[in-house]
């Protein structure tokens, strides 16, 4: 069955994108589309209609991940799997996520159309919660899959308005009753996602192609600083226990002590909730996130584990408690899974390079089930988290092609 | 007529405060019955139910500022006025404001129970959104009454929720629309309003009663440091606009530019808002409060008009915008309601101190209008804006005395 029978469509697959960022739509072509919001729901019945468009059977697992699948010739072969997520960073963009999904579609989309079967099954899968922005942290059904954790295991995280993950999972899990279940967890024979790049390398150096090495690795922390409020008119300044004060300074001094010559290590404090948040109050409690990363896992170790003592130096009157809640050390990709995205790259025509992932993936957790890999394409200044975020639908589709290529040669 | 014969009564003000702690209740003994919320107007509705039992007659005016009178026995006189505020903090405690309300119906609630008439008609008054925690600045019911602003000067002020400070306005107008109004703005003949001190001196020096003889100047600023998002795991932080560090450092500099060796100066940074506030997400804006108080209106305006430059010297790749919201200098009472404070703390054999206030009350505006003055009872351990607010019956019992007898004065 020859590979150039199936044509990925440039045009349908720009369309879909755009049809789904019309969910969630902000200012600047942006989507707020976060992860077990009536937005996420909408998304996924968008995906669920257009697979059965071409004869895919659907189902949900316990974690709400969205399974699309086609049967190959050898029934009892394990399936060749691709996806991405359909949630979005509050303010983010069209792109991230929904890019990997839709172009998984329009792999078994392009592959119908040309009446090609595979001898593997293949699955697209849309992995619920991969932000972490609404519920941290990110990758929740992906590490539910991969049995990293139980489902159960975020029960308690909350929203910034105090729902909790559970409630909202139940949630989505009940609009979607008509939908068939399938059992958590799985064995496919091997897992490729697409994505946008979400830094500037591909594009400051005019390739079409970024064959993914690996991801570097990330630790999340939250940090909660306690002290006592007071009125701002009344209260001297020196016998104040100010958490807002305290706070900026542990900040400061975490950014002064994680600094990298080399600017590799991202260090990022994006969240931050004052209590009781008035401005007549003295403020009796801050808390912030903290997320680390670095590609190299003893540096990631070793930086990391000197934030608690960082954040405690800086208390004067206050107390403090550091918590860390996500732990990923970095990754390396499946060889062969590397070898075969780069082979495709290079039958296709498009310029490429290999490159190591700055952002994680819910390809971290797959690669802990099967051999994985990932494909990356531009993003124009390497905006991302951000409705500015681009990649053009000739650039996304040469993503597509190589992906097409790829699941084509795994799935035999 | 004598005075002995009006007697305030300790337990019924207790009941009342601790029936109006009831409404928006909170964790520790506090209160958060912010300005025109449905707690807000719950309150006001006991105050009403307790008006109407002694024949007060109430009304309300276009600030919503809930007004009882009683008349005197000569209807051409300017009446006496007292009152405070019944809106609290979001963590606020249950004296601060609703104190001097209930004093003031304890006042001719006593007098009614005595049969006495004054002269001069008696009016109790609750001011509107005293507190400026959920519409800031505070004080805007007295600021529209006493003519310094119009009353739609704050109606495109928001709170957290995006809601309008003139449709909550417009919305407790409506659910009050059975009460009568009054015209905005009147011409009493002096204005007395007690209050907790919020402060910790009277309770150190172990007095009953301090006679107020000024209020400090205090200055409001928000503070919007604008960057741009970019993601958390990608962007090198040597390129970054992160509106969250260099807000810290802002915060940071302003804290050590406002430090005060005489411990006098007060400044507090209480509010501040994050966007996107999503973890893995470099902030693209963060807006703080500053509040700045000091007795001395020379002191006060040098120090305050420093900080638009120190917080753009902060500034490395963001941009700033700093917005004054609210100035009011350093006011003295009128000696002559000072020294009838005075007079009667002495006559009802109380202890008692001249003092300045730390926090600013409706009586800053009401000393526009007319003659005015305020009465404080001891804070324990001079907390404030705070659950953990606490004055005993038996100390506010003797405010309402020494109230009592200034107004009978003052009444005639």
């Amino acid at each position: 069955m020859p590979q150039s029978a199936a044509r990925a469509s440039e045009t349908r697959q720009w369309n879909r994108l755009m049809d789904l960022a019309e969910i969630g739509a902000i200012a600047g072509n942006g989507v707020n589309r976060q992860a077990l919001t009536p937005g996420d729901r909408a998304a996924r019945r968008l995906m669920v209609g257009w697979a059965a468009d071409i004869g895919a059977t659907v189902s949900i697992d316990e974690a709400n991940n969205l399974w699309l699948r086609v049967e190959g010739s050898d029934a009892s072969a394990a399936p060749v799997l691709t996806g991405s997520h359909l949630d979005s960073q509050p303010k983010g963009g069209r792109f991230d996520g929904a890019y990997g999904v839709v172009a998984g579609l329009e792999v078994i989309a392009a592959l119908h159309d040309a009446g090609i079967v595979t001898r593997r099954p293949i699955e697209v899968v849309a992995w619920t919660n991969e932000e972490g922005s609404r519920f941290a942290p990110g990758c929740t059904g992906s590490m539910s899959w991969a049995g990293t954790h139980d489902v159960h295991h975020w029960d308690e995280v909350r929203d910034q308005e105090g729902v909790y993950y559970s409630t909202a999972l139940a949630e989505q899990m009940k609009a979607e009753s008509d939908l068939p279940r399938r059992p958590l967890g799985s064995k496919p024979y091997a897992y490729v996602e697409a994505h946008i790049e979400q830094g500037p390398i591909l594009e400051a150096e005019a390739l079409d192609i970024g064959v993914v090495t690996g991801i570097q690795g990330s630790r999340w922390f939250t940090v909660t600083v306690s002290g006592e409020s007071a009125h701002a008119g009344t209260a001297p300044v020196s016998l104040r226990k100010d958490a807002m004060i305290e706070a900026m300074r542990a900040i400061l001094a975490l950014s002064e002590a994680m600094h990298d010559p080399e600017d590799v290590l991202r260090f990022t404090v994006g969240r931050l909730a004052v209590s009781p948040n008035a401005s007549n109050s003295v403020a009796d409690s801050v808390t912030f996130s903290i997320d680390l990363r670095h590609p190299d896992t003893e540096t990631l170790r070793r930086r990391g584990d000197t934030i608690p003592d960082v954040v405690r130096a800086a208390m004067r009157a206050c107390t403090v408690v550091v918590r860390e809640s996500f732990h990923a050390d970095p990754l390396a990709f499946a060889p062969a899974v590397i070898d075969q995205i780069e082979q495709a790259a290079h039958a296709a025509g498009f310029s490429h390079r290999r490159i190591a992932s700055g952002a994680f993936h819910d390809a971290q957790f797959a690669a802990r089930v099967c051999q994985a890999g990932m494909i990356f394409v531009p993003s124009r200044a390497g905006i991302s988290h951000n409705p500015a975020e681009f990649t053009s639908a000739a650039q996304l589709a040469k993503g597509t092609e190589v992906l097409l290529r790829t699941v084509l040669a795994l799935a035999g």
